[in-house]
């Protein structure tokens, strides 16, 4: 076996003062808070399309990544090694899982079938590697965006031969997901949408989402796929219109076609942003819906309008993320996935870690942060008296039910001359600050 | 009774060719097409508050408009002369409708009791106005965002005084609605939402918004109110987050607290864009749920990131608008509000015809170019003839449920070499251009 | 010689009722207007890289495009045959010019040696087919963005033998463009800018890139090339932030480095956008400045925020265009070059054809239209009369430099009563409707 | 002499573990770093019209700020007891500067005459307090964008009364800026641009901007003004564009028409966001061309597309921009301005103080953050190293102009095999975590 990252060995902490690139400054996996590890409070996954097969491409330019498998021609020796390597990266970067498409996996051949036996190919390799490592799977999905024949969407393709072949597409990726572990199952509509509506059906197109989906809800139960499925809002890019705009609209979604159930929300960072929300807002939409699952870690730049996918490291992000996770009980089968890419100018092998570690640190001391602030309760302890007049009187009775417009008519005539208090944002926002600064 | 507008007569039809900026080029209020006239089929609306209330001030200026009331000091004689004001303004644009908020209409005293009064005094010089006169009120709502005591929200508010108040002041308006003939009742939301989540229940926010709405259900049945009570989707702006983000944030809200079968949308096109959707989009979404209501027709400016509330003049814009709506079967109760302004620039009293008038003829066209399209049929066929693959064969059986992955996948090993077919975008295009050039 | 795209014959004017597709409504080369046909006003160009060289490839999936040449393997002939591909589109087509970087037209080799030998190859077999055709280069440029070793830049790289390779590069592909008669040579930098400032020299890298400029404009006098220099501004994408943001911004670094008489715009209609302007904002600071030089004709989605390089078909915009084109004199050596790509939905060969007619139509009528209106001279009419305060007068004694503050303060002291006219915006936006549904 | 904020004592220094909300965490305005307080390196301003004349109206809503002046109703007696507020605010807060428009420190009456007696009434009060307090004034300007009169414009107007009455304003306004001991005086063209180029007629607009400007500055020198003239660009809002549009613009401007020897950029943080540039990147062309002048410290919202004028608390923003003053030299006539507006729910008088102390320390962590990093010198030894290929050889030869494009192709045709190094962006970007969360 192959080593990639010669140069490398296993990151470890060295505290907020180190020096060194190669060492985390805020993650220390083994540091126990609250009973539970940083490594299972956090559940990084590193993300096999960008670490392995992206290579900073640009819609203006030509890959300039350099990384160690640069030499290997043969796409499937290609994959093997790329096996290899995500099991010594995970390693080596301390990550305990990792998370894929099924053509990252394994290339496509000309045919189905032949793609099927690439696949098992490679799960029959990954299945190896994973007996003998801690690393493990947290989440597959399928690539149903990428190909050619997905050009005008997948289950709501125009064309009832693609809808067949997505669905032919997504049972395989269940079934090495099950096989490998994987404990959830993700659900990206990259193409599932229109470029234009005057050739758009759709009611049509959302039916046959709709139907897709309630199949996969099927045959999950029927091959004894316990982990959680999972949905990724994102609202434009590649298309015009995705119908999964965003955490609200797929939840009207899933309660129309009686889904709701059996679905929960993989939240990007950088999709929330594009779909105008900050990130926090759409973990909150999730949360207090009970559908918040897992999360692409990510960050968008406001100033461009397309999905950069950054490596996170805005301290703000990462910490009111952290902050929404923790109250909505911590991840049970989700977790922190680095759907993130280092940028076109870091080309080199080390940036894959520089930039991991720029995340996993940020991500970490944000959950000191927010685990902090929520013990100490102070926000809570604001809001909780902001909104105490619907706790007693008249606010509990129109909370309990048990009036209508008239007794409400009938109060307000009589109270009338109402007394407001301030929100006090900027307060809030400067002991945000003192929490981030002196944490 | 004075007369407000002394220089304008009734807006005539005068044909394309006129050079008359106080006439109708496109707009012949009496023309029927397909049985009705086009007044029928527009149903085009004043909005009060613009056309009345507005004076162009803006958040770095004070107001420039110059209005034929400007003298009036006393506000309830001010009230009454914008009374006037409306028939007159409404009469001689051919407008049938108008709409309102309540306090648009009388202005607010020191108490509820007292202002309620004045409402009630304005309102019975409005019932005298509607039975010498054409015009009707197309629908009512409440303005319960301007107030400060709202700063927090209305039925969001933490405060239960202000849920409270806002119930009384929407039992009110919707009793006046009821006693004025309005044929629905709106909801707009301003200052539903937040400003920022440090300092918000958002849960709660939400639930009590859906009490709130379910009072009002309640009590239009009981008052015998059979209006259609109307949503209007805006994602921000006042607020930094507005809860009723868009069409398909405020469908899935209805359907979780139960709320679908009692209120339709009134969708505004400036509001569609400033949450990212096309107008059409928005339209689209309304009506294959069976929730388009209503229309408040302006335009935004994609360039920059407030509601500038235009008039609507871009035939692209009004004809795929009326085309969403003649698919949906035309109005019922809803209509065309101008919900616009006239540019702080254009301050003069004439200003108001103009821009009417340049909306109204905008839409006229716009209607008659999609009649003709939907006439034609071309865009359907086309679109007929690319989802055809679900009228037979594999696709038939997906959409009558008659397979899973499992025959899916079965299907798709032996038809994977998949051939699809262009979308046509650029041609599709081109075709509404001829439509637009050259009808 | 090969004839690519056999289904297709000479695109032929058949008028505004015409149900071909393959058939011009609007555009009709041989009208003579105003003493020049048709042609020679607009100018049209075809784009070597979208046309030939683009596949639809997005970020998120591979390229959808057939094509007649996908089955020709080696490189040069590859090139050799898009070389007569060019002709045979542009000529049936009727399009008089086309564009090219110089890697669109021969495959970078190994060496600059070696890629410079390929050049000359395809530009001789270019320079045969010139002879014996109507069709002519309207300019030439550089690709120096797409390869690797631009990662960080061209002429702003902080690696000098980047600096070094882009010179060289340019100086061949002036060179070229001398050789094959183009008309103009445009730079775009689509590398020089930043990713981050945290590691951005941007001092030196701006003089850097006036050093380039400048070494650009003393190459062009040496080998005689009298074409006209552009630069196309954008403000972003692909990199965060681009020097060359906007017009305004391109004109003012041209003044600071003494650059200013030697370069005329570019001007793309997306990357207006992209720069928070209207196309015809960008026109309209080119032309009033005397740099108004070519046009990349394309239209953006202002949903979206990149650059979607689409086919022209809004007729306000080619209207607008049209018109800064018209009051600037006409092109002289510029053109309406269709830097513009079929939706990756649109991978037929014919849909190539399909969206050169939509755009050549949309322009063709947008220039009618704008020229009936400049004739009218309504617009300006207005216009003079509503600056006409400077004429005469107080107005007059400013515009001549003949006062200052004192005497106007004195002047105002006197005359504070002011009194303003409306701006009828609405009036003339529903004039510009009649001008475009009625012309 | 009345005491406004009676509950208010001065805001005291207590250090970052302090829960009080009304001292200062981070501020100690006695601290002495490299000779200089952090009062001096700071040179905070409150400004007059938030601080005093703000209300909290937005678009949608009335004012609901309680003030502690609300029960003055003679527009004189306000406007005194508004002056003893601010230095009551200013010395309380311990900001040692304040920035007004001429309409913020006295109502217009009206005429023009009567105004300029308002103003020498105030103006002779502030002098008075001006003696008694360490407090100083930033600068002056005009507000001439507020009132009817410049719905067109001010130096900019269509109508050359405007442009004199605007002369006679701004003339004014430099006499009591230069009485008062200003230390700048402030442009800021938010009416100078236009709502449509349909009525437009950009050059002469342009033209007689840049003739008020050189009449500005020679009525300076008259006087004897010997304070910096700033211009403090705008893209957009109030009106559709602003010439002013970002800080390249208002460069080319200058150059354009000989004015750049006599401005720098007063540079506000919203401006900069709503023109697609970071702060920092506006502070960087102001400072790498010499023109940095001043800053108004706010931040926007990125979400939301107006200027929404927050109090600055991002750390990031704070430090990025001290960092780019420091480079700069630090201020000498400039400070930081808080044009920033306490949010329309914190509408109680403490809200002044919570916000401006939420600014004041965010901008003095940001501050010694920025210190450290360029004492340190890491970021600039990176840069230096990443451009030293210019410091020798074929680089020294470029930026020396030695070569041109010949001997450069030759030089490359030699060296084509390039190699670039990593931009290392996420490393630098972890680097920079580091400083703020450990400083």
């Amino acid at each position: 076996m192959a080593e990639f990252f010669k140069n490398i060995s296993k990151i470890q902490y060295e505290g907020k003062d180190s020096d060194n690139p190669l060492a985390f400054k805020y993650y220390n996996p083994d540091e126990v808070i609250d009973g539970k590890t940083m490594k299972e409070h956090l559940r990084f996954a590193v993300a096999y399309w960008h670490t392995y097969q992206g290579v900073g491409v640009d819609p203006f330019g030509a890959g300039t990544a350099i990384r160690p498998w640069d030499d290997i021609t043969d796409p499937m020796d290609l994959a093997k090694a790329k096996v290899e390597a995500n099991f010594e990266f995970c390693e080596k970067l301390g990550v305990p899982y990792f998370c894929f498409h099924d053509r990252d996996i394994a290339p496509e051949a000309s045919t189905l079938r032949e793609t099927n036996k690439r696949l098992d190919e490679i799960v029959a390799k990954i299945k190896e590697y994973l007996k003998n490592s801690d690393v493990k799977l947290l989440w597959g999905t399928t690539n149903a965006f990428g190909h050619p024949r997905f050009v005008h969407g997948a289950s709501t393709s125009p064309n009832a031969d693609v809808f067949a072949f997505a669905a032919a597409q997504v049972k395989k990726a269940m079934e090495i997901t099950l096989e490998l572990g994987g404990e959830n199952y993700v659900f990206w509509g990259g193409r599932e949408g229109y470029e234009t509506l005057l050739n758009t059906n759709m009611k049509l197109e959302l039916d046959n989402m709709a139907r897709f989906l309630q199949m996969a809800v099927d045959y999950a139960k029927e091959i004894g796929f316990k982990g959680q499925l999972l949905i990724e809002p994102k609202p434009k890019e590649p298309t015009k219109h995705q119908y999964d705009f965003d955490t609200a609209t797929v939840y009207g979604f899933l309660l129309k076609y009686g889904l709701d159930k059996h679905f929960k929300m993989n939240i990007e960072a950088n999709h929330a942003t594009l779909a105008a929300h900050t990130f926090q807002h759409e973990l909150r939409v999730a949360r207090i819906n009970g559908i918040l699952g897992s999360i692409d870690a990510n960050q968008g730049d406001l100033l461009l309008g397309w999905d950069t996918d950054q490596f996170p490291t805005n301290i703000y992000d990462t910490t009111l993320a952290m902050y929404e996770v923790i109250k909505a009980g911590g991840f049970t089968t989700g977790g922190l996935n680095f759907d993130a890419k280092v940028r076109r100018g870091s080309f080199e092998p080390e940036d894959l870690f520089y930039a991991h570690i720029a995340g996993m640190d940020a991500f970490a001391k944000g959950f000191k942060i927010a685990n902090k602030i929520v013990k100490d309760g102070k926000f809570d302890k604001f809001i909780e008296e902001r909104y105490k007049s619907y706790e007693s009187g008249i606010g509990k009775d129109i909370v309990e039910g048990k009036v209508g417009f008239k007794e409400l008519e009938e109060y307000a005539l009589n109270n009338d001359q109402i007394k407001n208090v301030s929100g006090r944002q900027e307060v809030l926002e400067a002991i945000l600050n003192q929490y981030i600064l002196e944490d």
